[in-house]
């Protein structure tokens, strides 16, 4: 079991390690493919993925930002049977404070007719979501980074809730922005396998004070500027094309039953593209929350040292997905 | 599309991010087995394999001094089939800058019996290719590096006309150097698989500002001494063991056309081991130039979200040529 | 053959490399899982995974460490037909000086109760053991750093007398300990593949001299607290999980002869897991000692161009060890 030292000590670093990876970004936008503007108030907000360019490298320090510094992400080529594809390795020690207390995309930032779902650091100094309850990871902070998956640029109205919200003066919030289909959130949806695989444990009753390590690979959805189909893509590369590694310290007898019960195969909803489910039950909330999982995943415990593994890769549904 | 002013400030990058790389490896020499001297006029000539005996990590800096510091290179191993390789892993956000404009060798520098191509971004300095005029890649620098494919290291009078080309002073100026059958060459050139796809869509009339990523993957050709089997290797190395994955803004009409006629297996000499086909034309410039490419090319049009994927690879001629 | 010049310069890199790295990690102790404690007479102990918790990215650093700096390792996702696995990926153009000079788990240390196998760059300080003689790899150190296998921590006197042995004041000796059967043990075992083909050719005659450079990559023990069963496991996952690439400077002859007797493949115990021969023999010294190598080595001899492969994975044996 973690110490919560550790997860003290952890979550600490979420914003100045994002801040810091955040400011090196914006003191060189233009050969990144970026662009920052100071909002009334001084919140600096960095378009990586709206109207600007982006790029896969800079969607590469899109998620390290976003996972506050605390995992290691990288580009890597990888073939999927005789399918060349592009993916996302992901490699972390801190699992909770990256991926739950950072990555998740789970604070609904709504202010007007801006909407987007926040992800990143802020999320720990404002822990206005439920799961901050849950577990001991919330944190203040003089400096804190969010990232938007969104279509438009929020305005100085929404930093100023997004502040205020985080105990922070505007000019002491960054926030970052992408749409989904760009290449900035292509990869930084791709570097969510972890973080996804982790979330499933915890709809599952898992204690996430339980996982030690995380290793996450994810095919890098091929860019598509259409958001429901950006969305589509990105999803289905979780769901089909993802494989995890979790190493975690618990009882065997609950990650037996447990294990068959992560992967997205466990759901109803597993073997159609996750376009044609939207299409199909019209609403995003009445596809099977149980779906949202990575296609594979291996847990090793360390109190017994058995292997769970579960689930498997379909390159099939990947290629009509992508349709290559 | 690209825009100009991206690009010219990843130009403006080249030069000095590789004399920073070069002089860290100029400072610590023997340990990276180089050796460095000091021309008459003060050029600095790295022999990184020459007389010198380099090394594959030594080769992952060459070529990312090549490619102006703009790109990752790495060493990983590479499985094809059962066939256990080393490759050579290029990502890059800047490959019109970085490929184009810096890493391909096409600066012919001939002096006296010296004889080399040269690569690198001195070549964006000098500016005497034709491809700077096509593209806006020129750019001035206050020092410059040039790296040379040789057998033999230049001398004071190459130094001293390379840095005249450059407009700067001979003091100015590094030049590195290795032999096509060494290991910095092998790894460098395993380096060039994404400058080599991009080449190949420029002969093909594509315009390159469109490129906006690549990623590649290419074996790194077993170090052989004979310069000609070396040249051989290195050869087959990219035409039958590299893949690249682009991301392009481009029109699919053009794409779907340009595709099928990117990877190698396009040419009419395809499936030949690159030392047979110099004996068979007895002159390199016989030899088809639409073979110059990677087996396999996977184009993701972000303007549409289609994938266009050509070619494959051909583990059987790499064993062939590796003789493995 | 290499310079002796080169190889003097590497192994002064080695201590003050390694003391870096682990300053570092002492300097964060408690995110990174490891905690600090400093004996009677100043010597820190970091202890990575006695009663610290550890983890895979701190098993990198322990790993880099180990091998004074002057080798690259990574966690990387590794499938081995359809079994997914984690697997540590070594790079190094020093086999010689990093591997043989500091990692190999050489330094038998013996005081009172206490035993373990010592590695690391404090090795060459000490050289206590035959190989210095044979190589000249020893050199002084101002401070030095040891890492051992073991499921206890070191008092005072194992300190004082291995920093006796060292030249070295206690307060300039740091001592990093991880059990077997815990995260940084697995990683660091993994990052021996390199080290186990040199030190396998060592035991043929080969002169280490000649090898230039080295590329491993080896499937991560899933962590088991039973410590036999945690030798078992990593052991197992060296001899049928590794895969190592050597670039020598060699006559061919000699390593026709040599490439075949390289592999685990070439030992009588072959095909055995570990944790059984342990069984059969009753005696660890009992097993054949040539089993000990990578299950995959490829020789590329730089003198004539020829590779030389020999060895085949094995990954249904994986599967039995890891239980997975």
């Amino acid at each position: 079991m973690m110490d919560e030292a550790r997860l003290g000590a952890e979550v600490k670093m979420l914003n100045p390690a994002a801040w810091e990876i955040v400011d090196r970004l914006a003191a060189h936008p233009v050969p990144k493919g970026v662009s920052v503007c100071t909002l009334d108030g001084g919140t600096r907000v960095i378009d990586c993925g709206v109207n600007a360019a982006g790029g896969l490298v800079t969607g590469v320090e899109f998620a390290r930002a976003c996972l506050g510094g605390l995992a290691d992400v990288e580009i890597v080529p990888w073939r999927l049977g005789d399918l060349p594809l592009l993916a996302c390795r992901v490699v972390t020690d801190h699992p909770l404070a990256s991926c739950i207390g950072s990555q998740y995309a789970g604070w609904k930032i709504e202010k007007g007719k801006f909407f987007a779902m926040g992800s990143g650091p802020a999320r720990a100094a404002a822990a206005v979501e439920p799961l901050y309850q849950k577990y001991p990871i919330r944190v203040r902070a003089k400096q804190v980074v969010l990232l938007l998956e969104a279509s438009a640029l929020p305005g100085a109205e929404v930093a100023a809730e997004v502040a205020q919200r985080c105990g922070v003066e505007p000019q002491d919030l960054m926030l970052l922005v992408a749409a989904t289909g760009s290449p900035v959130g292509s990869v930084q949806i791709a570097a969510r396998s972890v973080e996804t695989a982790l979330h499933k444990l915890m709809e599952l009753g898992f204690d996430l004070h339980q996982v030690r390590s995380g290793v996450g690979l994810c095919p890098i959805a091929p860019v598509i500027g259409d958001a429901l189909k950006a969305i589509g893509r990105t999803n289905d590369a979780v769901l089909y094309g993802s494989e995890v590694h979790l190493v975690v310290d618990a009882e065997d007898d609950q990650l037996a039953d447990l294990a068959p019960r992560v992967p997205s195969s466990a759901s109803r909803d597993y073997g159609k593209l996750f376009h044609d489910l939207f299409k199909q039950y019209g609403d995003f909330y009445k596809i099977d929350p149980m779906l949202f999982s990575p296609a594979s995943v291996s847990i090793a415990n360390t109190r017994s040292g058995r292997v769970f593994h579960a689930g498997k890769l379909s390159p099939d549904l990947l290629r009509k997905s992508f349709g290559c």
